[in-house]
């Protein structure tokens, strides 16, 4: 395992660059990506910004989006940096071949991808850590970069509510506000850019939570979706709102997908671990964060999850 | 108008004393008197805590809010602070007789109460203030004092979400997480408190809105919280919910007393100023929250509310 001090020297001893984020981006990926490439190209290099699934509408307020291509086409000369995950798979680089290659990471390291890597799972968002290489670059921190890190961070802490919100979180969040971030607008810009139709998905489904002792089970099938003209991407955070309720401490979440089969996302409040759970549906994640997937109708569904959580947890 | 050092001359002065929070308490002011109370009794001083209405539910989690006395008994040479607010009417303390009175607040002053005024309305939240006359009295933040004034400044910003939110802002923030306050306990404490009826009447109230242009409009009506169980307390916060949508630039939200009036909150994002609307509607506030009355029946009061909106934004 390699640190800050290995990736600074590599970013200094090549000229182009190709940086590598997540398939199926959020706001950490992109906005590190972004904050990062800015800031090499302020020292001259050239920069190649690669999603393959694309930037999402909700993040094309964020400044240089539009760089991002879906291509990770290179210069025989260009390296690789993976950018908030650590394999071509996740990367979404498939085969191709570079001279030299590196991972900036918060994850777990789940591949032996790269050359050089800095990984670093207790860090709450990937922006924290290029905002700390940033500053050892010797870069001044830009507008533009500042309003990309402020926004990583933001969704990777829930906008400062999430248990890894610490005192050093929040002051990078002010560092980053006096170099130009404005967190009124950013905040905008990440939650209140609902379609109207998203907003008729989220009547709908409000109204499909059943709970039973400290277990909310909620749905989103298919014909809710195409009833309301909405795509899965709108079900986005939705597995959160019944952990609104006091009483409710595992938030059980269906999502159908085209072929049937049911995505399962597990939210949990303090000590429950749903990672465990998610493992046993085909699936994985954190301890108060995981997912996974079951087949089924469904009424076949919600009852079966119903009994692996009152099962696993003996919560009710 | 006096200012912080006033202030604390009056505190080490004084050694029993009555902190006075607005009545229909919020985080805010709750939290900057828990503090202050907490702060004072270090320093050897005798402290009442007063709130004419008693304290929610919701902030029961604030370390000391078991304190809070709804009489406003003292003896002869008890002095009072009015915290968050400027008036003996906002501070419910009717005729009651002081020998010296303090006032700590960041709303416009409206009132001539107070022999000593420290009123700083550019400031997001009294507790900003309260956290600033603590460190120049000399006094060590303790955890307690910590949780109380970090709920308090989460309240007044949206937990950093609102265009209030400053570097500074921030930098306190971080200061108190070192003192010893819990951003993830604190935003479950502060925001996953509800109780299943609410959230019913949530479902029932997202099916309310309609849009026209920018503007949406919405309500819960008594026969709503009667069929669900809640309480006008309950639908604190749902104006907002319409600003989810992007195209929605101002929501106005109908609320039926049990009179028959309706309390109109009003909410806008960017330039639009509600102050002006509310204003004509027996109300007031500030320029993005703001509040009035209308009479009628509900399809009446929805109309009414959409026309005039519509003819003072010139939004449709």
């Amino acid at each position: 395992m390699s640190g800050r001090g290995e990736i600074a020297a590599f970013l200094m001893d090549n000229h182009s660059f190709l940086i590598a984020t997540h398939i199926s981006p959020d706001g950490d990926t992109l906005g590190s990506a972004l904050a990062l490439g800015l800031a090499l190209e302020s020292m001259g290099k050239e920069v190649h910004l690669f999603n393959a699934d694309g930037v999402p509408d909700a993040y094309s307020f964020l400044p240089g989006s539009e760089r991002f291509s879906s291509s990770p086409a290179h210069g025989r000369e260009t390296v690789v940096i993976l950018l908030d995950c650590n394999s071509a798979e996740r990367a979404g680089i498939g085969e191709q071949v570079f001279p030299h290659s590196a991972v900036i990471d918060h994850h777990e390291t789940e591949s032996d991808y790269g050359d050089i890597k800095w990984v670093e799972p207790a860090v709450p968002a990937t922006a924290m850590m290029v905002h700390e290489l940033i500053g050892s670059l010797g870069v001044k921190t830009t507008p533009e970069m500042a309003t990309n890190l402020y926004a990583a961070i933001a969704i990777d802490t829930g906008t400062f509510r999430y248990s890894n919100t610490t005192a050093h979180v929040l002051s990078v969040a002010a560092a980053l506000v006096e170099a130009g971030a404005d967190p009124g607008y950013i905040a905008e810009k990440l939650y209140q850019n609902w379609t109207d139709n998203r907003f008729k998905l989220l009547c709908k489904y409000l109204s499909t939570l059943r709970t039973e002792g400290r277990i909310g089970i909620s749905y989103v099938s298919r014909e809710m979706m195409d009833s309301t003209g909405t795509t899965s991407q709108d079900t986005e955070n939705f597995v959160n709102y019944p952990l609104l309720i006091e009483g409710i401490s595992i938030s059980g979440f269906l999502r159908e997908n085209e072929d049937g089969l049911w995505k399962v996302s597990l939210r949990s409040k303090g000590d429950i671990n749903v990672a465990e759970i998610a493992a046993g549906l085909s699936g994985g994640g954190h301890k108060n964060a995981a997912g996974g997937f079951i087949r089924g109708d469904v009424e076949e569904v919600r009852k079966a999850l119903l009994s692996i959580l009152k099962e696993k947890t003996s919560l009710s």
